[in-house]
């Protein structure tokens, strides 16, 4: 950390990985299968991205984790220099609903692929990632769904912890991090008991999961403060799975550095622009509509990205949208990763020129 | 036309254009709705594109041509500042079987994409191609179904002598050449009467079409030779449709300067690779298939395209694909399309060098 907003628990500061340092807060493009979905990682460099997400379940089951390794890990098997996370498996193999079961030892599970039976454990999750490869590896966890009763939160949390003691104790790369993953429902207690415990443990960073999973926002917000709350000031704090402009500025204010979504990448494959207008500075353009037929402005004007600095057009977009055509969607993911990557660096900018509340405000009141 | 090679009717020339002047024999990149599958205009340059193909059909039915006008012509609106060359609709319209109907005039069609009627003409054709402002606009035509009687033949060929005259009479534009299309179905004939019915019309420029239709491959072959055989020397041929390297091949050899074909993209979003092995040059790699699992190799030694030049390796590609990643086919269609540009450049160099019959030879005997 480099600088603290002086009113809220925004802050600005460095990430130190292997493959380069990072400036915080930043978003992370989510790149699931081992690319960012219809982009190059020439174009993810150009349009600022420096740390990407990968997924240890999709990779585990699909090519497999011997495979990467055999091609020296995931940064040369997809071609990316930069930083790479990957996340445990946890959220994904939870995601499965009845198709998992869960005992002390792990996770047992049917593949989406083929429906065959695979198992995760703390054990096997870091060995993937270790195989992977990736900086910043994340302990195996259970994603609690909402809503669950306390008991439920409390036991799963605290199995979550001694997932997390598994965890590190399987982590045996010097050139890999292990980040602890902040549970413990939607309780007050529970948050701070999951923060406090794991805190002890000392991992190189903490992650705050289980938010965003259909909780009202200021349950959501609320929670995400009591977590970061007893968290250490000089580790990185990664709110997972959370990407929309006013997640990503109400994280910011509560003191998270890092953050990931597939929203930007989504949204654009169903044919959105991600952009400020005067109305809104969270709307989003729908490119099939009608309005934008003669429309030859560029998505957003004065913006930076491939599409917009090269001129093409609202109406050129809308058509190849229509026309279900690659490139249109492939120009609104440059657009959209542009767009948070350039939010990111404003609200760190206002942060390092104590105007982040101002920044903040304008946001609210646009 | 600036070199004739000996033996064969191989020829290498300059095509001239308001969009740049371009090395013959060329291939075409087809870019059906204002846009090459998946690949940037920038993409296109840098793998050695000089001219590519843009449907008529599609643009006319999607966005249509009055948008592209008013954005300022389909170079503009797609953002390539290189040749286009746009064809009639003749072909699409006529592939749609039972959707249509030919009369004098000219034809009436359902749409494919809202079942709407519509009508094309030789005069609508033009005016489309010349709101969207291609370099090369194509004559209409009837593209005469294998098998076909000769009456029906003969009928349809001399209809489209007549659509070729009112072509020819629609156009207004002096920034755009017409080219007409030699049909004669598979009668020499026919063929030549069609070829000389042509060239006493001044075309800037003439078609083959009707071929690569279903017929035999020497069927094929010949009616290119008696086509050809009565089409003045100095003014450009182009065959429809064709992209297989054996089709390339034997087109140059009796004397066509350019070519079009959805071949290369379309096998890379079928997941395959065009590569030179050392058992055949117009092998294809089905890059799902097990034996490319464990190859860190490149698609091909010592090729150029973007995919290999940056290492990229067999295994990764065949993971991107077996995913459904866009990256994937992504990757595949640039080394597919260079390999096309590669392929043609090899042939003006062996024709330049009076060595295109040892280069055909080589081909075959590989």
């Amino acid at each position: 950390m480099i600088h603290k907003d002086k009113t809220t628990g925004a802050r600005a500061g460095i990430l130190h990985t292997p493959h380069g340092d990072f400036n915080t807060p930043i978003f992370m493009p989510v790149g699931t299968q081992a690319t960012v979905k219809s982009v190059s990682p020439d174009e993810l460099i150009e349009l600022g991205a420096g740390i990407i997400l990968s997924n240890t379940y999709h990779l585990f089951l699909r090519p497999g984790a011997d495979l990467v390794e055999e091609a020296g890990g995931l940064h040369k098997f997809m071609h990316w220099n930069r930083g790479i996370l990957t996340e445990s498996g946890g959220f994904q193999v939870f995601s499965l609903g009845e198709l998992r079961k869960i005992t002390e030892e792990g996770v047992t599970f049917r593949s989406h692929i083929d429906g065959s039976k695979k198992f995760l454990s703390p054990e096997i999750s870091i060995d993937v990632q270790m195989k992977l490869g990736s900086d910043i590896a994340m302990a195996f966890d259970e994603c609690i769904p909402y809503p669950a009763d306390y008991d439920y939160a409390k036991q799963s949390t605290e199995r979550t912890h001694r997932w997390a003691e598994r965890s590190l104790k399987a982590e045996t790369r010097s050139d890999q991090g292990v980040f602890g993953i902040v549970q413990g429902g939607m309780f007050e207690d529970l948050r701070e008991y999951s923060a406090k415990t794991l805190t002890e443990m000392n991992f190189a960073g903490y992650a705050i999961g289980g938010l965003s999973v259909g909780e009202p926002k200021d349950l959501m917000y609320n929670m995400l403060e009591v977590s970061t709350k007893y968290l250490p000031e000089d580790k990185a704090r990664y709110l997972m799975g959370v990407g929309t402009p006013d997640h990503l500025i109400e994280g910011v204010a509560r003191g998270v550095d890092m953050f990931d979504c597939v929203f930007p990448t989504r949204v654009a494959r169903n044919g959105m622009a991600m952009v400020w207008t005067t109305t809104s500075p969270t709307a989003r353009l729908v490119m099939k509509n009608a309005q934008f037929t003669h429309d030859h402005d560029v998505l957003e004007e004065d913006c930076q990205c491939y599409a917009c600095r090269n001129g093409y057009t609202r109406a050129y977009i809308r058509h190849l949208i229509r026309a279900n055509e690659i490139f249109g969607l492939r120009l609104l993911t440059l657009h959209n990763l542009y767009f948070l990557q350039n939010f990111m660096k404003k609200m760190r900018e206002t942060i390092l020129n104590d105007e982040f509340t101002s920044f903040a405000n304008d946001f609210y009141n646009y």
